[in-house]
Parts: C-alpha cells; sequence; structure tokens
C-alpha cells in the first residue's frame, strides 16, 4: 500500500510518498512559494538524485498537480499510476477538543475544522485547502486527518486551564492544546523502547526544539504537561517566536510605540525569539559560529534559549514526579550538543549527567543514541523525531480497521526489533556535507526559502 | 531611634512605627479609600486596642495628618512628639536598573523616579505622592526609599532579558525586574540562619505567595531569576491576576470579543487568576471551604495554583543547580498548608520530603517552622516574613552611614540570636480568633476595603 502525507501550509506543501509494505520511503519533496512568484518543488524520488523545478503555482490547485506529476515522472519520479497511492494523510494542524485521534476525513469533520478555523486562522485555512485540492486530484484515495494537539488530549484540566475568567473557556476556547504531538508521540514510544519499560509506565520530559520549539511532560506514557498553548506562541525561544513573556509587555509596548496590536502580535511571531535576541540571526548555525567568534548577542542566545529548556526540564521533572528520561528531537534537538549541554548543565542534583564525548558525537539523524553517563540515574537520549511515519502509519491502520487513540493501539515502530531502514543505510546525501559547524540545522531542503522552519516538523 | 515606614498605594496608606532602640513596634495602622468616600482609619498602638476612625481623606496630604494625630493621640497614640519620628522608610515600588539598593531620598533621586513612572503607572505615582505629603508633614526627618526590585539586580541577563526585539529593551526597558524584594532579602537571610549556612553559599526557592505571589530563585545568596517580570503580572497564579499564560491570548480575546486592549489587561490583572478560576472567589480562606464542600471549580483551581508554585519550585531548583530548602512566605505561604502539601507532593526524587502533621500544624506568623521530613535532603521552611523590619533597617542603617547592598550589609536579623520578640509574646489578639477553616488568609486588618490584598506586602 502507497500512503502520501501531505503538510499543507500557507505557502507551501510537503509530501513524502511511503510504501507501506516494504517500509520504505519512495519520494519526499516541498513545493514552495505558492501564490508567490517563483514557486518551485524539490523532489526527490528513491534511487534518483534531487531535482529542483521552478513551476508557477497560483493555487495549492497547481501545486498538488505539480507534486503529483512530479512522483509520476518518468525521469525523477516513483510511482507509475496514480492509483497506487491508496490514501492520503493530512497535517491538521488544530483538533482543539474535538478529536483526540486521527479519523478518516468526512463532510463532518471539515465542518468541524471550519468551525475550529478561529482557533488556528494562521494554519487550519491551509490545511483545508490542502485537503480539497488533494481529494480533487485523488479522488477515489482515502484521504485521514492526523492532528498535531490528538496526543495532548490525555492533559488533566489542572495542565489546561489558564487562571483566566472561566467563559473565555466556556465560549471561546482559550485553554492550552498543545501542538508537535506527533513527534511527542514518535519519541515517546522509541523512548519506552530505549529504556526496555512498558510505555504506560514512562515518564519522560521530550524537548522537540526546532525553529518552532515546544517541550512536553509524559507521565506514565501520556501527554501531562505541554509548553505551547493556545497557540504555538508560548512556551520556549523560537526561531521567531517570543515563548513565555509577561502578559503585560504587549499593552507596555502598545502603549509606548503606539504599534498596533496586530504590529506587536507580529512582532511577537515574527521578530522575537533568537532573531529578536540576536537582531539579526534566526538559524542556530549562524549563531552559534557567531558566539564562536565572541559575539556578545549571540553568546546571550545561546544562554537564554538553553536556560529556558533548563527550566522546563526542571518544571515538567516537577510535574510527573520525576522523569525515567529526558529527549532531544527536532532540528536543535537532534544536532545541537551545545544547546543540550547547557540546558542540562547543573541538574546533577536530579540524577541527570550528560556525557560531554557522546553529546558531542550525537549529531545525526539516523540514530538514536543515549548521550547520558552510565550512572546517570535519569537517561538522556536524542531521537530523530519521524512525524511522517506517524502519519502514514495512522493512515494505514484507519483503512485497515486496526486504529485506535494511542493507549489503545500498538505502532509497528514500538517494537523493539524495529530499525529505520533508511537510516540504517546510512546517511541522506545532503548531510554528508556538513561539516562541524553545519550542526545545528534541520534537513536541508527541509527548509522553506523564507526561512521560516527549519524542521518542517513545526508549526511555523 | 523611632522610624516610621509606609508603603503608600492609590488609595490607602499603610504604616508601621518602630522603635529600633527597643526593637519593638509602637504602632500599625492602615489608612484606606483615600479620594473616595468613606475613607478611614485603623490604628492600633501598642497596650492599646485597635481604633478604626472614619475621617474624610480627600488626597494623600489628609490622609498623612490622620497618620500623624492618630500616633499623636492621647487615647490611643503611641507618641507624644512627632519630632521623636527621626526616619521615614518609603516602600518605592519599582527602581528599575537606577537602583541596586535604598538610598535616602534626593531631589535627583525623586526626578529619576519621576522618569521611571512609566514602567509601573499604578505604583510609582501614589508612591511619590506619599513621599511629599510625608517630606510636608515631616520635613526634619530622613526620608529613604525602600526599592521592591532592587533584590533583584544581581539576576544575570539570562534571567531578565526576555526573547523579544532587543531594542524593546534598550530603548523601552522591557526586561524583568522582580519585585516582592524586600520579603525575599528578610526570608532568604533567615533560610540562611535556619540552615545553618553562610548566606553565599545558600540556594533557596522562596514562594511569596500571597494575594500577590511570586517566587525566587536565589543562588549563593542571592536573586537569580524571578517569575514576576516587568510587571507583577507574569508568573504564579495569584488573586486576580492570572500570571503566565499564552501572549496570543490577549490578542485572541480582543479578535473575538471586540473588547479593548485596555479591557483585556484590566480583566487580566483584576478578573483572573482564582477569582477568574473560580468565578467567584479571591479569599483563598472561602475557596478552601469551598473545595472542602465539593465545588469542583474551587477544587481545580487549588489543584492550578498549586501545580503552578510547583513548577516554578522545579524549574528554579533546575536555575541554581539544586536549592538547600524550599521556603514559603506571605498569607497562603504562612497559613496555607494545603497549597504547600499540594506544591511539594511528588518531589521526593529531588529530596524534598514534606512532613503532614509539621504541615498542617505549620499555621501561625509567630514562628518559623520546618515542615519537611527529618531526613528529607532538601528543607522546606515557613517563614512568617517582614518587610516592615527590613525597610526599617535599611532607613536606620542609611541614617547610621552603616548601610551598603545586602551583599555587603549585615541585617541584625541575620544573627542566629535573633528572635522576633512579639511573634515570641504570642499570637496577635486578632489571630486567637481564627479557626481551622481560618487559615489561608493574610493578617486581618492588612487587607484593603477593596479585598486587593491579603498580604499587605504584595504589589495589588
Amino acid at each position: 500500500m502507497v500512503i502520501l502525507t501531505l503538510n499543507c501550509g500557507s505557502s507551501s506543501l510537503k509530501y513524502q510518498l511511503y510504501d507501506w509494505a516494504k517500509e520504505e520511503t519512495l519520494a519526499t519533496g516541498i513545493i514552495e512559494r505558492i501564490g508567490l512568484d517563483g514557486s518551485f518543488i524539490k523532489h526527490e524520488a528513491k534511487g534518483h538524485d534531487e531535482v529542483k523545478i521552478k513551476n508557477s503555482c497560483p493555487t495549492h490547485k497547481e501545486a498538488m498537480a505539480l507534486l503529483i506529476s512530479s512522483i509520476l515522472s518518468p525521469e525523477h519520479g516513483a510511482i507509475k499510476d496514480i492509483k497506487e497511492i491508496s490514501a492520503v494523510g493530512h497535517r491538521v494542524v488544530h483538533g482543539a477538543e474535538k478529536f483526540a485521534k486521527s479519523l478518516v476525513i468526512t463532510d463532518e469533520a471539515m465542518e468541524t475544522f471550519r468551525e475550529l478555523e478561529k482557533l488556528a486562522p494562521l494554519h487550519i485555512p491551509a490545511n483545508l485547502i490542502g485537503i480539497e485540492a488533494a481529494e480533487a486530484v485523488l479522488p477515489d484515495a482515502k484521504h485521514c486527518a492526523i492532528m498535531d494537539t490528538a496526543w495532548h488530549q490525555t492533559m488533566p484540566e489542572s495542565s489546561y486551564v489558564y487562571a483566566l475568567p472561566h467563559e473565555w473557556y466556556t465560549r471561546y476556547g482559550v485553554r492550552r492544546y498543545g501542538f508537535h504531538g506527533t513527534s511527542f508521540l514518535y519519541t515517546a514510544k522509541r523512548a519506552s523502547v530505549l529504556l526496555g519499560k512498558d510505555p504506560f509506565e514512562t515518564n519522560l520530559v521530550i524537548a522537540h526544539i526546532g525553529n518552532g520549539a515546544s517541550i512536553n511532560a509524559v507521565k506514565n506514557g501520556c501527554s501531562f504537561d505541554t509548553s505551547m498553548g493556545l497557540t504555538p506562541l508560548e512556551g520556549l525561544v523560537m526561531g521567531t517566536r517570543s515563548g513565555d513573556i509577561d502578559p503585560a509587555i504587549p499593552f507596555y509596548i502598545m502603549d509606548k510605540t503606539g504599534m498596533s496590536a496586530e504590529v506587536v502580535e507580529k512582532a511577537l511571531n515574527k521578530e522575537s525569539g533568537v532573531l529578536g535576541i540576536t537582531g539579526k540571526w534566526v538559524d542556530r548555525r549562524d549563531i552559534e559560529i557567531a558566539a564562536e567568534g565572541g559575539d556578545e548577542r549571540a553568546i546571550l542566545c545561546e544562554m537564554i534559549e538553553s536556560y529556558r529548556i533548563k527550566k522546563y526540564i526542571g518544571a515538567y521533572s516537577a510535574a510527573i514526579g520525576g522523569a525515567d528520561a529526558i529527549v532531544f528531537t527536532a532540528g536543535v534537538g537532534e544536532r545541537g550538543p551545545i544547546t543540550r549541554k547547557l540546558a542540562c548543565e547543573g541538574l546533577e542534583y536530579m540524577g541527570i549527567k550528560i556525557d560531554d564525548a557522546k553529546n558531542e558525537a550525537s549529531m545525526t539523524r539516523n540514530a538514536e543514541t543515549c548521550i547520558s553517563t552510565d550512572d546517570s540515574k535519569v537517561k538522556v537520549f536524542v531521537i530523530p523525531t519521524n512525524e511522517e511515519l506517524v502519519m502514514t502509519e495512522d493512515t494505514y491502520a484507519l483503512l485497515d480497521g486496526t486504529y485506535d487513540v494511542h493507549t489503545k493501539y500498538k505502532y509497528h515502530f514500538e517494537s523493539p526489533a524495529y530499525i529505520n531502514k533508511e537510516r540504517e543505510a546510512g546517511l541522506p546525501k545532503d548531510l554528508k556535507k556538513w561539516n562541524r559547524l553545519d550542526k545545528i540545522i534541520c534537513n536541508p531542503g527541509d527548509r522553506n526559502s523564507d526561512g521560516g522552519c527549519c524542521c518542517g516538523n513545526c508549526n511555523c
């Protein structure tokens, strides 16, 4: 069974084509600048070199057509007939309280997503456009939705209710939802395997640090708390997002500068985070180079970013009564030894000891590594995330009739024998180019041309 | 030497008259509803019953005159001649980055405070009016300023810089300042004494939980991080303040409801916190009664409030590499065993073990207690705060020429032999009325008539 997964943003469309039976990726790619001048596709099929093709895509409809023509191409394609695609898994950022698991998309589900648009006005409309464009091109395939928020629906009220007027929750849905759910699901299940523990007896703190970044307290294998809230703005320091601030600051700035609410909100989302602190850089690789060169703002940025992660590791360890393991994942999490080291420094009092050599050596998406010392009571893992795999398996299992909420369903990657074949096969060729200073960046090819998303997995 | 300390709000004036040589409080009181109908004074001098006198106070000038006439009154006064007052210690909420310690007020200092008004528009103007009114009535006394923010000036940049556009800091002063400084100073020094450690080798997490609430990471005896930020809105759940939220929420609510920025900001400050969650109550005593009666929102409120404290204990322990002790202080901190118990539950993994019996028994402002088990690696103390004493001693030492920043000055209450005489003498008579269910409230008499401040020490 061939399954296509789609991650549709307002001006981009990421995809992966996966052969479920063979357990291998047939093609991956991204179309960027949809609706803008200069749209193009970067596409790579198994056994072929990556191609980059400029092609006008005024809407997502043309982008879907470009995607299909690319995977069918005799020169650089992956399949011969569009009918080989049995199903499509669509990433939908926000499922609010309506959906605690993935689902086959129905008219009723689409209606519900439309009702939820107000909660994620930047994300859901793009997700829905993607679904409609894909349904038009692939009418015979089953279309499924996989929601970022579903994983977090196990959070207790004390984690998700804000100390705000209660009717803001009951009338307007203001609560913590959390994001990055498929990434947390994948890494939580894999961490249980690495620990050799029953997933539902495993306590974890998982730091998903990409351009977008969030952190998850996992208690007995279920999401217990997470740093992103109503929207993906809250929590950790991100590429351009502020994360936690005094909620009085936007009002103060509006008052002092005369800026509108809209402009200030945009500044918090697009001009803050590591960009705000350094004034120049979003890419952690640039920041690391500058910090090594003695740039004070770059050094400060590394300190603030890792200090925030450290505080959340402490807070969430407290929330769950102590963690069995701390997990780092996504771009910076997987390839940022400096961030990981600074974030874990001084946590020996709670049984966390980093092995510096192991930490320095863990720089790849091709292996799961333990970077704590042998006698560290709390293990520290680097686990490359694989959201596409979760989306693919959810889609497969939905069609197979075996799917259920994760507490009642066992993913194939939960098997101790599971090996990510492609990763084991060696470094993707792009990665071979990397050198020491290249490390704190996500997969080349995962980045949007506007620099917005360095991991392809975050909620940029 | 008789020293008057003043804590001047926009419509209230709290005071304490203290005899430095005798180490005893001569009188305490509060004038409320200044500038409003029905203004009155509640005043109690040593050896006299408390009196409540209605008296019109259109401005702080009349309030100061009322204060002076009360402490000079032959019936219920404390001194015979106004000239006995050598000095006045004024609480000034915000010193920004200008002042790292208390000071004798000069024209230049007043000018600087005026420049800082924009950072605390609700507080500084009232503080300055109080200073001017007191100077007019007590022209021969030395007037000193004690700032809430001074204690926190030792925080490193990585604690106080937000991940926001950097020029918001350089141009508009947007950074973490922190508040409750005199309370943290007092309790930090006392905790060092209780631990028998050099204060500058002591690591603490101090939770000041009143109507206003904040928490302080103290590393090597100095403030390292704190939960209140640019303003007293950030951080813990408070009586009517939200504390931490997704910074996107105010924009979302403005968009959904059409409310103005001003109205939303007011809601975050005045209609949120425990009032927002329960929809009814600000006073933790009411909430505890309701929770015991099974009210779901009251139970949820207790859970959310204590869970937030727990997360900060975890976060700040991580920030300082592990704490020697956790300290609870202020209204709820001193007399809220349920909040303390819930906040410390499940922290055994980091060496924190509460002794339930000791915790339940610690319900008084008259003793410093250790509520952790004998084998708890991290001690947990309940230390009644005494901000007036810090203000008084700062003022005394400024006049004496011995005062300096706290890292170079030793307070008399840092002596192991120090005993708070009045507290040792027994319960203040008001407290005698209290029963089990009365416990989670601040000093009767400390509350403003508008219910705004239950500890008299917070930044309401």
